[in-house]
Order: C-alpha cells, then sequence, then structure tokens
C-alpha cells in the first residue's frame, strides 16, 4: 500500500532520498538462470545520467554507480531477491533554508508536509526524480528476464515543447540528443530548448515505449489488464500527467468502423496498441506518456511558505530544462516491470 | 494478480460472465457503522441500466437487481466482507454458433482465447461490459464510506463524436442523456448519434470524472501515487484507451511557467487536477477517460474464425451505440473505489 | 489485510456471516481446463455436514447446497473467477435476546466487538464456524486442480479427548465417525464423547494432514515457507491453538543426530514432515494440528453482558460436542489452498 | 509470493546471502516520527550475535554493523521506506568444494537446488540462518512504532534440550544466558550443552514470546487471525517445527469448562493466550515455538551428492550448537512485525 513496490509475481521495492545516504532497490521473484550483472544495471543507469542527451544542466553529476549485494552467483540469478544499492555521492551540505521554508509550485512540498507532517527537504527527498534511478536498475533486471523470451522494449520523444518527431528510426534513439527517433528534428528541437532556456523556463513532451515480441495472452482480465497496467506504471512517474494506448485520445472521435483493426494476417493496422479487452494481441504493444514542463524554472512565481505566508520564488540552480530525455529510460524501465511481471503471470494460466 | 480484485485495504472482488447463472462480488476492508444497503447499491446500478440514457439500444433489458449477502446488520456495515449478487435473468438460448467460431474486430475474443485455451463465448463471457455492474455495485459502497469524510465524486461526458461540452452543470449531469453537463449540447450529440446509428457505426467520446472534498495529503508516494492509481482503474475499464490528469497531454505543449499552479488562497488555476507528487493538494482531483468506439458495429469487416481463416463479419444485435453514457457511472465507481482504499491507506500514516 | 482473502496466485474471497442470507466465496487465479463442478464442491462440502461423523447434536439442518456462479463452462474451468454461494436456510427467528448482551467465554463476542463497536451477535455471526463452509468449497476447487499434478490430501484425527489412534487405514478416515483412522478407536472415543456429553462439557483433538505427491521444489523461501504458509492456514481456522510439522514439538527434545533425516532413498524417516528450509523435499508433507474443546458449553461459566456487569452463563442448544469430526475437512480444505498457490507459484520460477 | 517480503500495510523486505557482499532490508509502511537510528537496530542486532549468550562456537565474529540508508531524518522516520544494510565482512576464501556437491542432512541444500535448479552454496546462502539479521533489524524499527503504543515483547527460552525452565524472571531474560528466564536453570542447561557438544550433537528446545499492552480487537477476523499471522511468522523461521497459543497442544487434552477462561475482572486464566476468534482480548499475546535440533552435526551422516551418490558427510567447522539463544530475538522480531502490520491495520477500521 505504502506505494513503494511495483509488481506482484516480479517485484521491485525501492527507497532513497535525493540527499540521503544512499538509494536502492531489491528485485525479488526474479527466476534463476537470468544474465545479471552490475554492468547490464549500469548501462541502463548511464542512460538517465545528467548529461546523457540534450537539454539538461543540472550540476550533480554522481555516477549513479550501482553495487549489487545479492542474488545474483556466477553471472545468473539465483532466484533470490537481488538487492542493490547506489550511494549517494554528492552529499555537500548546500543551502537548504529556502527549500525548508518555502514551497515550490509544481513540486510534492506541500503535499508531502500535509501527509507526513515532514519532509526531508532536501532536494526534493523521497519526492525528487532521483528516486526514478532505483527504477531504471530493476528495469534492467526485468528487461534481461524478458530479452531471454524475446520481449525488447524501446522508447523516444515524440514530440517537445510541441514539436512532433516521426518516427523515422526508432532503434537509434536512445543514442541520440533528447532520444530523438528522427535525427532531423534534432535542431528544431535544440532550437526550442534554448529559446526556453533564455527565459528560464522549462519545456514538456511526449514519450512513446513500444514493446515488441509481446506474446498474445499476456495481461489479466478486469482490473489488471495490460493496459491498465501501463497506465498505472507511466502515470507513476513523477512528471507524467496522461498515458494512452494505442490511437488513444484520438479514438475518442473515431468512428467504430474507423478505429477497429481488421482481425487479418499480416495485419494492416495497430489502433488498438497490441491490447484488445486488456490481453496482448501478439501485435506491438503501443503506450504514450505526456511529460509535464518541469516545475523548477528561474521565472518568478507566488507560492507560501510553510507557515501559510505569501511570498514570491525563483528556482535557481542549473535544473534540467526538461525531464526529457531523462525520463525517456525510466518510462522504459516502467514498462519492461509491467511486462516482466505478466509475463510471469502467464505462466500459472497455461 | 489474476486482476478481479481491486484495492488493498478497501478490496472489490468481482465474479461473474454475461451469460452465467449471475455476477457479483464482495467489498472487504469496509470500516463498520457505514449506511449500506440494497436501495444505496441499486441506485447506482440503476445508471448504468440499458436506457439510462441517450444513445442505447440493447435488447437486454434486466433490472440488474442487486441482492446483499452478508456484512450489513442493521442497516450499516459490520466491517466483514459485503458479498452481493446480480442474477442474470436474461439466459435465454440465443443463437451463439457465429459467436464461437468468429473472432470480433475490437473485441476480446481472440485475446482470451489466446490466453486461457478456450472461453465462454456466449456475450462475450467475462469479457463483457456486463461485468462492470459489479464494479458499480462496489464503487457504490465506497461512495457511501466517502460520503461520511465528505468526498464526492461526479462524472459527465465532456465529448461524443468529437464534439465537446462546456461543464455548465455537472450536478445534474447523471439525469441527463448522455450524462451531458450541459443541456444544450443534447440536440447535437443527438444528431452525431443518429448520424452513427444510421450506418450502423459507433461512436467515442471523452468522461470526466471530479472528486471534490478530498483531502491534501491522500496518495502514496512513487508507485501508488494517486493519479497512478487513477490511471490504473480507469485504464482498466474496456472502453477506456486514455487518461490524463488535470491539464493531461495538453501539459506537455506548456512552458512551465504556464502550467505551474501559483500556490495561493484561493487558488487561481488548478493545472494539476489537484495532485502534486502523486498526492492530493485538496483542491478538486480531475481525470479524464478516452472512450473508443464501441468494436460491435453492423458494419461488414474483415476477421477470420477460430482456425485462421478469413471471414467477414457483420454484429448484429440490438447493441450500444457508444460505451457512453453507460460507462459513466463505472468509471465513477472506479474513482470512488480509488479514493476508498487511498483514504483508509492515509489512516495509517496519521 | 482485512483477512478474508487467502492466497496470492490462487486466492479464495469469502464472505457471510451464520444468520445472514447467505455464505460463499470466490476463487480466483484457477488455470483453465480443471473440471469443476457443483457435485464436487458439494461432496467435500457434505462432509463438514453435522451429523457427518459422530460426536456431534448441532440442530441446524442445512443441506449447505453450494451453487456455482460463474468461472465454470462445459464443465471446466475457464480460467476467470469461480464465484460459488450458500444460502443460509435456516434463519428462523430464534431468541437472540442472550446472544445480544452476554458475552460467550471462549468466543470471539467481546473480541469483535472490541474491533468493530458492533457485530451480528446471530450465531455468532462471520465468527460462527458456519464460515468455514466457504473454505471447504475454496479447498474443493484448489484440490480437483492439484489432483491433476497427482498431489492428494487426506486428514484424520489422531487424538480425541486424550486418547490417540494409530493411522491404520488414513484412505478410509474420511467415512469413518470422527475421521477415525482406526476403526478400533471409534468405541473408546465414543464412551469419551459420552461422558464429556453428560456433563454438558466439550472435547479438543488432534488432526493430521497429510499431502503426498508434493514435488520437491514447491515453497518459497524466508517469509513464505511452505511450512509457515501451513502454520498461517491451519491456525487460521477457528479451534486451532497450535500446529507442528513433522516431528514438530517433539523435535525440540531430540538430538540432531536424531532429528535429522539421513538423505538415502528410499527414505528412512521423514522428522522433517517433507519439508527443508520451508521448501518441500518430495517426501510426504506431515502437518498436526491442536483442536481446542469447543468453547459452547452446557456447564454454567462466569462472564460479563456488554456493559461490563457480572453475569453467568449457560450455552445452551444442541451444539456439537467437539469441533472434531467437522473440522477435519475444513484443515484439509486450508493445505489444499496452500498448496495450490505455492504449486502456481513454482511455475513462476522453473 | 517469492516470499521475501513480510506484511502488509508495515512491510519488511529482505536480501542477501550469507556469503554475498551484504544482506538487507526495507521497511515500508513505517509512520511518520517514529525515533529510529542505527543505535536502535544496533541493539536488537547485538542480541543475535555470535556469543551473545550461551552454547555457541561459531567462528564467525562480525560485528553485523547495520547502516541506515533512508526513511529517517533528523532522527526520526518521515514516512518513506527506510533501506538499510548489513555488509559481509567474513567473505574470506573457504574450501566450498564440500558444501559444492554434498547435501547436508537437515539443511535445505537439496530442496534449494530442487527449486531453482542451482544455488549460491557458499554456507548455505540465502537458506543461511545469517538472513535473519535483517529480519532483527526490520523487527527493531517495528519496536520503536510499537513502544510508542505501550506494546513490549519479550522472548526467552522455556525448554532446551528437554530441560524446561520456569518464567521467574523474564525481563532479565535477553542479558542471560540461553535468554534463560531463571538464573538456576542455567547450570542445568550448560551441562545439557557440554554434553551434546562433546559428541558434536545439537540442542533443539522451546522458546516463548509474550507481548503485553496489546489492546482488545487488533487481528484480523478468518484467514489473518492474529494467532495464523503469529503461526505463520514463527514457522517461517529455519528451526521451527511447531507453533502453539496458549495452551496450545495442551488444550486439545482439556474439557471445555476446563480450557475457557471465565470473563471477569481481573482476569483469573489466560488459557486463550490473550487471542479469541483470532482477535486479541487484551490479555498478554502468548506464543510459543518448537525450534529443532540445529542440523549441522559434527557426527556422521548418510547423504548422497548432487549426483544422487550416496556419501557420508560429518559437518565441521565451530558451528553452534543450538539455534538457541541466537534464534530467540528473532522470534521476537517476527512478533513485533506482525503486530506492527495488525496495529496499523486496525487505524483502517476505527
Amino acid at each position: 500500500m505504502s506505494g513503494n513496490t511495483f509488481g506482484t509475481i516480479f517485484r521491485l521495492t525501492t527507497y532513497g532520498e535525493s540527499h540521503g545516504p544512499a538509494l536502492g532497490g531489491v528485485v525479488d521473484g526474479c527466476p534463476p538462470g537470468v544474465p545479471v550483472s552490475e554492468e547490464i544495471l549500469q548501462r541502463d543507469l548511464d542512460r538517465r545520467r545528467p548529461g546523457a542527451g540534450g537539454l539538461t544542466g543540472t550540476a550533480r553529476k554522481e555516477p549513479d554507480a550501482v553495487r549489487l549485494l545479492s542474488g545474483v552467483f556466477e553471472g545468473e540469478t539465483t532466484g533470490t531477491p537481488i538487492g542493490f544499492v547506489i550511494e549517494n555521492t554528492d552529499q555537500r551540505s548546500r543551502d537548504y533554508e529556502a527549500a525548508k521554508t518555502l514551497l515550490r509550485p509544481g513540486h510534492a512540498d506541500g503535499t508531502y508536509l500535509a501527509k507526513y507532517g515532514r519532509r526531508d527537504y532536501r532536494g526534493g527527498g523521497r519526492a525528487s526524480a532521483r528516486e526514478t534511478a532505483a527504477r531504471v536498475a530493476g528495469g534492467a533486471v526485468a528487461g534481461a528476464l524478458l530479452a531471454r523470451a524475446g520481449i525488447r522494449v524501446v522508447a523516444y520523444t515524440v514530440e517537445l515543447g510541441g514539436i512532433p518527431a516521426l518516427p523515422v528510426d526508432v532503434a537509434g534513439a536512445a543514442d541520440r540528443p533528447f532520444c530523438a527517433p528522427d535525427p532531423d528534428v534534432i535542431p528544431l528541437w535544440e532550437a526550442r530548448a534554448r529559446e526556453a532556456m533564455a527565459t528560464g523556463d522549462s519545456l514538456g513532451g511526449i514519450v512513446e515505449v513500444v514493446a515488441t515480441g509481446v506474446p498474445a495472452g499476456l495481461g489479466e482480465p478486469v482490473f489488471d489488464k495490460l493496459d491498465a497496467r501501463l497506465a498505472y506504471a507511466l502515470m507513476g512517474v513523477g512528471a507524467v500527467k496522461g498515458v494512452e494506448i494505442g490511437n488513444g485520445f484520438a479514438a475518442a472521435r473515431l468512428l467504430g468502423s474507423q478505429n477497429n483493426d481488421p482481425i487479418v494476417h499480416p495485419p494492416v493496422s495497430n489502433n488498438a496498441g497490441g491490447i484488445l479487452g486488456g490481453i496482448a494481441s501478439g501485435q506491438p504493444v503501443v503506450a504514450r506518456a505526456a511529460v509535464k514542463p518541469i516545475p523548477s524554472i528561474a521565472v518568478p512565481q507566488r507560492t507560501m511558505d510553510i507557515d501559510g505566508e505569501p511570498a514570491e520564488i525563483v528556482v535557481g540552480g542549473r535544473h534540467d530544462r526538461s525531464a526529457i530525455p531523462r525520463v525517456v529510460p525510466v518510462l522504459r524501465a516502467m514498462v519492461l516491470l509491467v511486462l516482466a511481471d505478466l509475463w510471469l503471470a502467464q505462466k500459472t494460466v497455461a
């Protein structure tokens, strides 16, 4: 319930604050014999590091070095829980006095205070995007499991600051600035990003995640539909405000005869995004997440302090100008976690 | 895991196929002392009955009469599980021969077969929208619990067949055709619906659900964010293909300075939809669900039979022409179930 | 949490009070293709009926007729939840005035009141042993699943009122008075029972449950050990006050060299009761439950009323004189439920 | 399911092998404001260290130094997950060749192999009693939470090698050899232990755990009864083969009139062990666990290697001669974890 465990059979439990000693997690339920190593986790972690793509400027430069603590023996999982930890090396004494008393608009400062009556105000504490490092590490284990089953997941940016991109080369997106699926969009996005940075403002965007090789039949009925689990997974990432599957919101404006996919081999359309009745159809599973502009902006905003007194705030520091591209591997990790869980669940049915 | 239980503390477990003997559910975890009766459940169930709004034409006319089996004594809950059942009175012998062998496009026929290797093909079986009756009954219990805490949920249609409506009078929406929040949109939607029906086609739309009185602090961190749980709940309803919170997908195109809500009393905007960092801010919680056009259409479609042979299908019968308005009370019920669960969870924190 | 759902993958959720309209349950997670019918459930239910063995005298004579509501199609499970209901036919107006105000020693009257602040006082409400009917029905489904895997569970009485019995013929126990594993012990137990009945008193005993065909490897590590799950399952039956595995409490008095089972084929001992490190060894799994004497006795006892005033109570009526033999099929059902859940769980490991 | 998470609201997830880099855990669901520190965890951990009581002789001398990684800020919990880690400092290269191929009788070597098809054979891997260190650390957090509510748990040895002890001074037991509740029994137990050690053999015993201050009403109905959860918790500790509550197995031999506790103030007996109908009565909660003799003995035993070939084994090394007293704080920790979970659960009812 308390929200730090994801999944039922393949489970990830995470812990850690932005400026505490460390963050990490435990993957439980991974079958034995899956090749897992610190290198495999690190590779995915490096993709969400500061500076991994364009449009970044955060001062934090930790390498986010992951250390495996258990569950792997002679290079393969043993079936026992896989503990891992990422030390917070950048815990230098900053001036957190403002953070202690002022609530940042668009952040969880006030809501955490309302929930818990207290909070670790240093760098956002548990509500920091830094928390997602543990998700990416857990997702890497899920990815190693799914790779054995031929299931692969790619994620890329399909829109930034209102400028769309075409999925020209999704395989190469992870290595491009902004996780762009089309090299040609990069200069346009760079211009848009510079524009926003010039005024201290921030940008949002849309990320698409596609899973291929998902066998027909994956997903559970009624409440645990594959799309329901994906929506839960993606919306649980801090900056996400919307999730859609296949045609998504556009489907609401189509006729049934336009939106239905004919059942033919080979398929001629995938409006359903690879899911019918909550269960995978065998076509690629396609989800999109709407990412809001990062709330940390160098523009003066009206707010209040923790005593309710009106105040003005300018969130300084060299923050990212968009959750994109760092959120892209996080969203990919979440889809991997969902699929690993449901893939194991399906074994109990067949 | 197997998908028929919703919630952790306030839990709804459901069962039942479209044409089996009965469907029903068990609500577990409801505190004692909540006024619950068959009348309260029936009132909500009646709102999802055929003919409850415009744009319907299903032949099924069961009253969906609910019977309470346990957990209520002298008009109030006792703290023990609340069992309820809705008999399927319309089990007359139909000709299901076509349903037995032909896969309907846009339906779960093929995916259930892939998952389970068999299926109750009569009327969609467990994948039938009829399953949602149990959700509405469970949601009514959640509603009775939340009403004591001053939390109320309304749901209404904000778009049908591409034609939007303004939230002129949301309180009256439940009693209007299409659950329209504006009387003036009704003739436009009726025209649009007639147009679709004339060609045997179907319509989609967008439903908005708003919860008021949600106390700041509700929601769990990280994976179980309030918005994540809402997305899971709403996307788990059959026809839903997208979910958004507050500004939703529109937020992806705004600047941070446009999307952030200033923290002032009284609030001047609610772009966040009442949720920051996954936790309720105290403002109304606003979610929207994209509902696809119903896949049962009287238009010839290409499909295949269960042996993979190509075929053509015309889904006959007097089916609904849109999931709207019958899905509206279902989406409202799902939000009630989420809030009841998280409201009880918050008691373990404070 | 609220205690009415058992299991993680193979799950049973139950509801119902002693004198409410009905009791029942939902089995979720049963794979498709398992032969299940009302007859299969009824057969196990009949074994826990009043008068099914010796030593009984309860006035309640319901047939406990079970009705399947969903999840079974053409004689086999479909993979969707299996709802079932047992109507309470014996709801005639009794005089519950005493039950309303007086707390019965050894019963849950006072503790339910402390927990919920109210209670359905008619016949024990949810705390009545009648609740176990739903467990037996759920266990019958588990049994049908396990039978396909060659796993069988027998249960029998190994001690009654302090008089032990030898496991001479455990296969026939279910059809004998007291579920006696030895015909020769029956007259001794009958004499002991008559003796207790003559003074209005009641007896306890010990029940042994043995599962054969459990494959080596079943069970989960650390917290969810097979023996931990069995202890949880058996101790959760109302009258049970102790659970042991293999040598159990006797092991505490042995030397390691006496208690260790040599690892040889064929095995020469089973002191471990078929479980090592919480995981099945392949030998028969052996558990025993200590059943307390039924607290409803016709002997005057000191108690208090719900206002805390001292009182004397004689629990009248024609109650059972021991939970044995009616508890025997319930304990067997609980073991079946544990094994079904862990058997499916093991599929996610291999 | 995979067995490494305990609890529903107050949850402990653990990881770690005997000879991997580290072991540790995550406590999730602990409310904010509970005083927690490394010192508090360390104090309980020190009680299960080698040499903490009599009858030990293990060569392993790690200090089991615990490090807090998250969830605590300025000396109190914040409501976010509490990560902790205990490094394995004694990872020196031993000769594990025998362990690699020979199955030790009474150990989980063979069953882990059957379950996972592989195992970390170094020192027992995950099946090592060393795993329980994480339970003790988690239990210490539970203890800090419960202390605020006036709930306290003591544990002590009531029998060793067949020699019983009287609960003369349970408060001082934790500081005595063997966790003895009576100073006078210590020489008797020492003699018994020397006797067993002289032949390379090992001893079992019985541990009693008593919780005081448990408010009436704690515990959940039906499957999650307080006694069921205690049985699950205690039987899940490696060496435990039996669990009983109150009179336990002795109750099976009493008459109802002997076993029922009269309901009077002040109470005159506690045969029920503080639990009626699975719910706390307000009297002390009393549980006992039967601990088998440690299977590692220096006596030659028949076994087989992993290829099924017969062999003889003498488990050398300076192992403990009994799980007692090191298991005592572990059993206490498990009861603390159960009570913390149910104590929070009760907040959702009232």
